[in-house]
């Protein structure tokens, strides 16, 4: 087990790795704890949570909405939630999104903490205090930027994890690896999912290298000027793909990198041969590279992107694997682009 | 006009003091600015309106809730509003409040300005960057701290205000008198609500020095841990009141200072005389100084109060007028309190 503590914007943040979720009553009085979980979690751990005042919603996408904070937020009213209290989201992206945004909102703001539990949630969703919910199609349209108290990362709960929901998360890893970290991008080009699925100490390795490599580009730029920016790479198609489909974060984003790199080509001179290896990468992580979807349908759903800008729309391009760059593009020129994919 | 520019945790907010509401197209490019306002306003002020985008709503209480940020965050979709736009909240404090929430949310932050119509808002509700929405029963349950880019204060917009408006505003200005200010309380003990209503510089001395106290407040205290604290003299039970009986928040206020001070004759000695002062001075201003409201009823809903923390709630209670201090009471002594007034 490691703590470090991270500061942002002043506001310090413990990351607390490879502990166990029974340490929580340690950083609150238990009984001014509410977990928030999902329904699947509930199940599952219902003999780890039986203590604490829990609230159970469904953790999908399509509930993280309004009406699910509504919900979660008259529970808490009628258990006398208070600002003495600490909200505590355990589970995938969806939960630890949803929480934060609640703890942000209700009563002006409540302590936070976080345990992610998938592997998306663990390298990407849960590090970095942007939180929020969708609006109908529109993904996190509504939320804010607020960091946790803690991060406490159990690996002992991805044993439960569902494999589709393994392969999800892997998709943002390679993410990072492309816009990052080229000797990730080889090491993992080695290995295959089977290996990390059965490798527990290499699961958690690159789990907390991916925690690093987020945490880096937030710490340098958490109001998103800059570097930030670019752990949205494959996210501009992938959000309007995940949402006009409706197929998970990972698998979305991962057609979603496809589609940023081949545009590349276009844009930076980015290599094809890298492309290839970019879609052999996936594809050994059993994600799509292709999808049949109707991109011009998913062109008008990022007008509506917090990266637009009116006309523009901010776009993370790749120079080469490991070193990606944002641009403005015009929706029109973006238009003609994917008409020549 | 005076302009100043005060730092609120580094953020600069620009107070612009009697100035018109035309020059505001001056502070964000007119097309990428949105004003939401109430339907009166939009209804008396429609020539000033019509060349902006805007979204109107009814500016009543009942209003300030989730449903109508919801409403208006869809209207807002449909406008393509991305975050280079910036809201400008044009009312009284329901929708000061409620555009000050949108903006801190809507695609997790869009900057804000605030344009303050009524007497409340002006010398209250739209300072010191508290915002939020109602949820049920619960006043502002829902909300988050967050600075506006400027405040403009047009002192023409009082011209059109209702007289109930007019009195209701001037119950916050009579609290800063009997927490902050003697000399005001005096000053105000000298005059009547008529001379304000007939003498606008007077009038506009009156607000602009009670912006003044509302902003050394939050300056000195911005996140609510002891100075800030003392602004709730009189919303505990006015809080509840306002909620439960459905008045206007000046007149809920009103008796609740009156509560307040004779609680404070029980805790602190405060003496029977200067109750009698604040009674007298609030009658001076058609304030109501009492109602047929089941004290025990309001002490219920109180329990969920943001000042609330289990057992206990933070209490404003005057020393003498001018000297507040807040102490930490038991909702079982209050209860006990409360059977002798």
């Amino acid at each position: 087990m490691s703590i470090s503590t991270l500061s942002f914007s002043g506001k310090k943040v413990d990351y607390i790795i490879d502990d166990t979720f029974e340490t929580i009553h340690t950083y609150h009085p238990k009984e001014k704890i509410l977990l928030i979980t999902d329904t699947n979690m509930a199940h599952i751990y219902q003999a780890k949570i039986k203590s604490y005042n829990t609230i159970v919603v469904e953790g999908k996408e399509q509930n993280k909405n309004q009406e699910t904070v509504d919900g979660i937020i008259e529970k808490m009213l009628a258990l006398s939630v208070d600002k003495s209290w600490m909200l505590i989201g355990l589970g995938g992206g969806v939960i630890t999104d949803m929480v934060g945004y609640i703890s942000a909102i209700y009563k002006r703001g409540l302590k936070l903490g976080l345990v992610p539990t998938s592997i998306l949630a663990m390298c990407d969703a849960a590090i970095g205090g942007k939180n929020g919910v969708n609006v109908g199609n529109y993904k996190n349209m509504v939320g804010t930027l607020k960091q946790p108290e803690f991060i406490l990362f159990d690996f002992e709960f991805l044993k439960s994890l569902p494999k589709e929901e393994f392969i999800n998360g892997f998709a943002e890893i390679i993410k990072h690896a492309c816009i990052k970290d080229k000797a990730m991008f080889e090491e993992l080009s080695q290995n295959n999912i089977a290996y990390y699925l059965q490798n527990e100490n290499a699961l958690k390795a690159l789990i907390t290298r991916n925690i690093n490599i987020k945490n880096e580009v937030v710490l340098n730029d958490e109001f998103e000027t800059a570097d930030r920016y670019l752990l949205n790479f494959g996210h501009t198609f992938g959000h309007a793909i995940e949402n006009t489909y409706n197929i998970m974060h990972g698998y979305a984003i991962s057609i979603g990198m496809v589609i940023a790199a081949k545009l590349s080509e276009q844009v930076m001179g980015f290599s094809k041969n890298e492309t290839q290896q970019i879609i052999a990468l996936l594809e050994k992580y059993n994600l799509p590279t292709q999808a049949d979807i109707d991109l011009r349908k998913t062109l008008e759903i990022l007008k509506q992107d917090k990266k637009a800008d009116g006309a523009d729309i901010n776009f993370v391009f790749l120079q080469e694997i490991g070193i990606a760059q944002s641009k403005k593009i015009a929706f029109k020129n973006l238009s003609e682009m994917i008409n020549k994919l």
